[in-house]
């Protein structure tokens, strides 16, 4: 089903409003955070509804292999199997598996599984297949990552395989049962930093037509200067009715330059990572919990940030459990880091519909540039 | 301040009531949750509130090495630190020192951290000190522990020793600004499964005189027909009116059956270990949820038990994320496993009050036997 973006206000290219699905609706510009197997680290379903996430990532990749997409299906699909009654969303599994140095023709890519060495293939047809049995509300096409820096001939490459293989994909996705009915599929432009491969890949995927959009092969490494101009390119032929996603990208900074650009969607493993580490998201900035100065400091974790779920301990009481590895500090830090940045895209969603998002994108640099 | 109990009702030798301390009140028969480090493992004291934890245990050994009595006194004494507001219990790091191969003597034990290989040295003062900085509601004296099976003489040596100490920990105590006031200090008795031997540390921790009483030195491996009379020997000679802790012991069946003899107080770490590695305590009895048959089980983990705060949740996802080494799954896991053995407790006082824990016990031989 053709995902619809419903603007609430905008602010130069920046936009708030809802994105509506087959599933309900959820408020935009948002935030995903990523359960790759089917659970954000530390966090259960009723703690990412508490938190007030609306929509949350998982990875075909992985569910496909452990423990299979027939399993989640017979266990009721992603929503069912998490328990999570917001809206669901499955990358192709495309970014995992390039990264596993796959062999790869026209007809797809064969890889190995990190779980127990067997050998896969994934195509745009049985990632359609794969996502249409795990069931999340949107699912995107199996696109071709190349790592950057790269040659424009390699890139090249992976925009007109990705273009072929999004065709693929789309017409199999059509004409799945009632996976159009229940679900959206989002089309992915490539190009690295290549701006006029940027507007070829964007072409090419409005042109074969999907129910969202989705900018991929960004936020791996390259600077922000080539990063910014690379999704303008694709923003400015994204249509506007349709929400646009930039896959992978969680850093405050890039998000309000992503906003302030048109994106509507954002996800990355960063926060929970971060967190895991003791690496807090604050309202002064970053802050390593782990540092000798913290050992004896009574004060919260971000008092700027009064509603942090985090703030009723200690910085000192969070340091010492990091410090003796106690897995509750990661669930309190990853609480935390997820509350933080959902607050920043309420900020951002509030700052736009009152006209103040030049502000909130000052204020932003300047704590975190 | 003496911890008084005051009963509700009895049967046979089986009792309910409230433990009152300088603190508050508790409910008994009672499980107490162990944080060990300050914090039950994937637990917060939010959790631990929710889940109607009145007590829970922290351990004086690992909090003097890490972050160290004096950094926990600075960021507001346990409860300050950990956020809890129920009741607290350091137990004295006797058992965890003893299991370190200490040089033992009269006057106090010399180990060596498992933090970081430094000499340290514990006495019956030091010990009382410790925990006063820490600041639990109730502290535990520091007594000498025997690896089972041991020699009547070397289960002997240790009664005397632990008799001696805690002669002079009462007394440290109090004379302890203003501990006495705040803290409950209990005695423990030893002895091992000796009756004669168990008689008289009973009697000689009694003489002392404690706010409350322990049995120590015992669930260490030794088999239940020898467990049952030494905890009969100790609750014969232990006042009616003072609470009486069994140390370390938390599975079902030895709970009744020292409920049976009269005991009041229990902490273990089985059930949250259990929790980590998937092996679940459910009305039917235990599941290991990393079974094969449980990998597309669509029923709740415990149907049964239709408060487990695991229930939205099937087994077969439980159990694909304890495959995949999720720590959501750990920490589901011990929020249901901490909410099933609080729930026996609930029941258990519930079942005095009626006059039916026979039947109650019964049931727990009949499923847990």
């Amino acid at each position: 089903m053709r995902a619809r973006f419903e603007p609430v206000a905008t602010e130069g290219a920046a936009r708030t409003g809802r994105v509506r699905t087959a599933h309900g609706i959820f408020d935009t510009p948002c935030f995903m955070p990523v359960g790759t197997r089917g659970a954000v680290k530390h966090l259960s379903s009723v703690d990412l509804s508490e938190l007030g996430a609306q929509v949350v990532l998982a990875n075909t990749y992985h569910l496909m292999l452990r423990p299979g997409a027939e399993t989640v299906a017979a266990l009721g699909g992603l929503h069912g199997f998490t328990g999570f009654d917001g809206h669901l969303l499955t990358d192709s599994g495309g970014f995992q598996i390039f990264s596993l140095d796959p062999k790869v023709d026209d007809d797809g890519a064969v890889f190995t599984s990190t779980y127990d060495g067997g050998e896969h293939r994934l195509t745009p047809e049985s990632a359609v297949d794969t996502q249409a049995l795990i069931g999340a509300d949107i699912q995107m096409v199996l696109d071709v990552c190349s790592a950057l820096p790269a040659t424009t001939s390699t890139l090249a490459t992976a925009v007109d395989r990705t273009a072929d293989w999004a065709v693929r994909a789309r017409r199999h996705f059509l004409d799945h049962l009632d996976a159009p009915r229940r679900q959206s599929l989002f089309g992915i432009a490539q190009g690295g930093t290549d701006i006029e491969l940027r507007k070829r890949s964007a072409e090419a995927t409005v042109a074969t037509g999907f129910d969202g959009y989705a900018i991929g092969g960004l936020s791996v490494g390259e600077g922000r200067d080539d990063m910014l101009p690379a999704i303008t390119a694709c923003t400015d032929i994204f249509p506007a009715d349709q929400p646009r996603y930039f896959m992978g990208l969680g850093d405050p900074v890039g998000i309000v330059e992503s906003v302030a650009r048109g994106v509507d969607m954002f996800d990355c493993v960063l926060p929970t990572r971060l967190a895991r580490h003791g690496t807090l998201l604050t309202s002064g900035g970053r802050v390593n919990l782990r540092r000798a100065e913290y050992a004896a400091d009574d004060e919260p974790l971000d008092a700027g940030f009064p509603a942090s779920p985090a703030n009723r301990w200690s910085k000192g009481y969070l340091r010492h459990l990091l410090q003796v590895g106690e897995p509750t500090a990661a669930r309190i830090c990853t609480l935390h880091n997820v509350a933080w940045l959902l607050d920043l895209m309420a900020r951002t969603r509030t700052a736009i519909a009152a006209g103040t998002f030049a502000d909130l994108r000052a204020d932003v640099h300047r704590i975190w540039s």
